[in-house]
């Protein structure tokens, strides 16, 4: 019998994501739920090509589910995913609530799929969406070469705020389109969104014509969290606890896409062939890399598709096994909803018998 | 008497910040000639609040000049340049042609103005655009604490390409507005831009709703002229012959100011409150450090503006001796047109007694 699904966030921009990724494999699942807010149940949405009416959040939404997958605020996280692994699902929680419990794996499919089957609490968490935009070509380095240190600097896109980030950003592009002087002088891109347009930005500051050095919330000693996150969460799902990582997080006027500028250093000796070879051979990553002919990954080639790509592959001048690259990842497909049906489905695989 | 000066390159994007800035500045210069190619000559450009003729490039043009400012392409400053310096100006020249010459200093007057006074080919080099942005900060603290290495990801503006960038971000801003579901489908850029907009862009790519992960032309062994002078020019203007340096060069859709992720090893130990206290002693360098309250260095702020601003000071969590930092300066300001004023009124200061 095939494994009934509940999906928790439905109605978000990664849940529009998930429904049609798993609309895309639609002999996975039996029955499917899609489970939303009190404010959204009873709302018609479509998967698999099928009207489904959104059901509200309560207990009794997990009877009888095989799989849940959460996509909704930490808070919501910490207080239902416990309670619908306690009805037995086996829950993929998309939030940052439970990622670095020691209790609870934290899985990329490519990287470490065997990590999944020990979950005490029933819980498997999926990454941050900028560690996954490069994680699983730094696993597949990681794994002969030996990963030591990471500096990135990201170039994340707005939908990463949640659908509020495109529809802002969109919003500025509008009220500035047509002004062929703005971003010329200090404050101008400020004043004329003040002067132009309504409402609250999801940013903190004008994110068209801008870049903003600031992602996520401010945490010890001045580090945002979505750089701790990246630290934190590539040295607990590539297994190496003492990896040195330093990140600087930036959002860009990008709608969907994460990209990141990555110094990498290994433990062996790493010529850029090699990284080619191993990248190459990784099933889920594609090398566009060829600067000559402008080759290299780029949001707007990538987004709305599912692998990790890998450019600018460099060999540091002066540093020794060290390769400088640029990776590029869909933030809403691998860096999210993707990676979290990829677990699903990985659980499925090895567990579901007869399936 | 107040020395003359040639501005060679007077009509494009930093030959305008030029004028601006040296009309700021009336009593240091006697007679002021504006020079660019032959098709803009006869022009009449406003300089100091008076209208000036533009003359041709010519030798004659050099009779009597003192300074020479030159702002043109790396084959025009080849040729002319050198010849500029042998009717007796001093040259100060922006192009990549001399940068590296050992007979060529190449100047930042916060930094090495020492420098200045020793060009046995009569030439001065100013940096290139991406470099000023970050060395004034870097020089600073190199001063104190022995810089070692850099790690730096660039947010570069689309006016360092020159009048074209700005220009072509506009157009592709006016023809994507309003379309609320661009930049959600690989592509979808590129067709909506070839369907809706004339002409070449100075980019490889669009530019509006993306980022570029390539600035420069190619070099050896697939890394970016951008990349090079970065690392070579800093090395230079810091007196470290063995500075260890990786930069990624990145182009994304902001007008002017050019922003830099940094992360910099230092040889001595160095905490987040030392580089305040030494960046804010630094007279042309301004700390935007306040992350709790949105306070970091933009380029919407910062853009029309002088200094170097520096952010995100933070200790590398993993690293010894190490910074990370956010650090943005205006491309055409500092990060050219300032830059050479700046150096022409050093060797003034120096040079021409009685003025």
């Amino acid at each position: 019998m095939r494994p009934t699904l509940a999906l928790v966030g439905a109605t978000g921009a990664v849940g529009t994501v998930m429904r049609e990724i798993i609309s895309g494999r639609a002999d996975v699942y039996g029955e499917i739920r899609l489970v939303a807010s009190a404010r959204s149940a009873g709302k018609v949405l479509q998967v698999r090509g099928e009207d489904v009416v959104v059901q509200a959040l309560t207990p009794e939404v997990f009877e009888g589910v095989d799989i849940a997958i959460f996509d909704v605020p930490d808070e919501v996280s910490a207080e239902w995913v416990p309670l619908a692994a306690s009805k037995g699902a086996i829950v993929i929680d998309k939030s940052g609530t439970f990622r670095m419990d020691p209790q609870v794996p934290l899985v990329v499919p490519e990287v470490n799929p065997g990590d999944a089957a020990d979950r005490p609490r029933g819980i498997i968490s999926t990454p941050n969406c900028t560690t996954l935009s490069m994680i699983v070509a730094l696993g597949a380095l990681h794994e002969t070469y030996g990963l030591r240190e990471l500096v990135v600097a990201s170039y994340q896109a707005v939908s990463g705020a949640g659908v509020a980030g495109p529809a802002r950003l969109y919003d500025e592009i509008e009220a500035l389109a047509g002004d062929r002087t703005i971003g010329s002088s200090a404050g101008d891109v400020r004043k004329a969104l003040q002067n132009r347009l309504e409402g609250e930005s999801p940013f903190q500051a004008p994110i068209a014509f801008n870049v903003i050095p600031f992602a996520g919330s401010l945490k010890q000693d001045g580090w945002a969290s979505e750089e701790l996150k990246l630290r934190n969460e590539s040295r607990k799902i590539l297994g190496i606890s003492d990896l040195k990582v330093s990140a600087t997080c930036v959002r860009v006027p990008v709608v969907t896409t994460h990209s990141l500028a990555v110094h990498a250093t290994f433990e062996r000796e790493i010529t850029v062939a090699d990284a080619r070879r191993v990248l190459d051979a990784a099933p889920t990553v594609v090398v566009m890399d060829d600067p000559a002919h402008d080759v290299f990954p780029m949001p707007a080639d990538v987004v709305g598709t599912d692998p990790t790509y890998v450019g600018r592959i460099r060999q540091a001048l002066d540093f020794p096994n060290t390769l400088d690259l640029f990776v590029c990842g869909d933030n809403l497909r691998k860096g999210a909803a993707l990676n979290a049906a990829e677990i699903a489905e990985l659980v499925i695989r090895t567990e579901f018998q007869g399936v």
